[in-house]
C-alpha cells in the first residue's frame, strides 16, 4: 500500500503526478490519497478522489470544502486551536488505517521554516519510531527518509546531486560506503549536519551503519 | 559592532537593505559587510564594500571574482573540499575579528534544506556557545534566534505572524509568558516543534525561561 499525502506547504501538481508514476510503477499495491487541509482542495482541482481528507480547512472557502466532502470518502474537520498539527494528526490517522503502507508526504517541505522543522521532527516522537523509514518528506528539490540505528542502504533519487547526513541527535558509529566522503564509525557527540556527499560516479545506491542516534537524510539539487 | 553576511541562499537586495537600515536605526556603532562565496557578489552587485570576502567561488566567474576582490578589504579563497561549510569558516573568522559584535545572516535560510539546515546546526556546535544569541539568520518570511538556558526576552518582529520555539534537544521547564499559549515550566524529554504561537495582541515582547537544553526562536509569515 502507497499513501500519497499532501500537505499545505509549496506544491507542484505536475511533479506531484510525476513522482505518483514512479512510485507505482516500481512498487506492488494500491495508492491512495490522503488530503491534509489545503492539500485536500489540491486533489479537488485535479479531480482526485480521496480515502481521507482532514484539516481545520480555516484558509478554504465554504463552496471549497463542499468540494472536498464530495471528493473524500471521510473528512475530519478539527477545530484551529489544537497541540497537534494537522499533518500529525493526518499521519497518525493513515497509520491506524494502513499500519503497513509507505507514507509519502507532499506539500511538507519549503515555506516556513518552522513548519519544515515540525515535520522534520516527527522523527524524533515515540508515536512514529516503528514506522520511520516508511515515511518520505518529497519535494521538488529535497528528498528526507529518517534511519534508525542498524544497517541502511539509500537508492539514488535520479535527478539529484547531493546527498546529506543530518545527524539529528549524538550519533555512534557511523559507517558511510559508496559516497565521495565515506566514513568509517565516526561518533559525534552532538548533531552534526553532513552536508554535500555525493553517490559514486555510476552507482545508485549506497550503504551504511550507525549504532546509536537519528539520521534524516537528505537528497538535494541546487 | 553589527556584522552583516550575506550567503549562497535566496537573497532580496530590497529586503536586505530595510533590515541593516531598520538595525542602525536602534543600534550603537559601526556596521562592517562580510561576503560569503555567492553573497559576496552580491555585495559588489550593491556597489558596497566588504571587511571581508570568502568562499571557494566556484560559482562565479573569474571577472566577477576579480570584482569581489576590488571590493573586498581581505579576501580568502577555499579549496572546494573541505569539512566545514563557508558559512561557518566565515562565521569563525567574523567571531576572531569581532568577538562581540551582533551577527546577521542573510542568504542562509530557503533553498536547500539541508543547506538550511546546516546554518541551525550551528546551535549544537561548542565554538558558538559563547556567541549564540548574538547569531541571528534573517529571511523575509522566516527570522531566527538561538537560544541557551536561562532568562530570555523576544522582540516582535514587526510584519510577522507566528512564533514558534523549536526545541533543539530535550527541554527542562520551559516557561512562556505574554503569548497566546503560555507555558508554566513544562518539560520535553525529546526534542518538539512547538510553533505557531503568537505575541498577545498590542505586546511587542514576551519572555520566557528554561533549565537545559537549546532553543531555536522562529519569527514567521506566510
Amino acid at each position: 500500500m502507497q499513501v500519497f499525502m499532501i500537505g499545505s506547504g509549496p506544491f507542484d501538481e505536475a511533479y506531484f503526478k510525476q513522482y505518483v508514476e514512479d512510485v507505482m510503477d516500481n512498487k506492488h499495491g494500491e495508492a491512495v490519497y490522503v488530503g491534509i487541509d489545503l492539500g485536500a482542495k489540491r486533489f479537488v482541482e485535479m479531480d482526485e478522489t480521496m480515502v481521507f481528507a482532514l484539516g481545520d480547512f480555516d484558509s478554504v472557502s465554504e463552496t471549497d470544502y463542499q468540494h472536498i466532502v464530495d471528493n473524500a470518502n471521510d473528512v475530519i474537520r478539527l477545530n484551529p486551536m489544537k497541540d497537534e498539527t494537522d499533518m500529525q494528526a493526518g499521519l497518525n490517522w493513515v497509520i491506524d488505517h494502513y499500519p503497513n503502507a509507505e507514507y509519502h508526504l507532499l506539500g511538507a517541505l519549503g515555506g516556513r521554516v518552522d513548519h519544515s522543522l515540525c515535520n522534520l521532527w516527527m522523527i524524533f516522537m515515540p508515536e512514529y519510531q516503528r514506522v520511520l523509514e516508511h515515511i518520505h518528506l518529497i519535494h521538488p528539490k529535497n528528498w528526507v527518509n529518517f534511519l534508525s540505528p542498524g544497517q541502511f542502504q539509500v537508492n539514488k533519487v535520479s535527478e539529484m546531486t547531493y546527498l546529506s547526513f543530518i545527524l539529528m541527535t549524538p550519533v555512534q558509529e557511523l559507517t558511510l560506503t559508496d559516497v565521495v566522503y565515506p566514513l568509517d564509525r565516526a561518533t559525534y557527540r552532538y548533531p552534526m549536519a553532513l552536508i554535500s556527499n555525493e553517490f559514486l560516479a555510476n552507482h545508485t545506491q549506497m550503504s551504511g551503519s550507525f549504532k546509536t542516534g537519528l539520521i534524516a537524510v537528505i537528497q538535494s539539487r541546487d
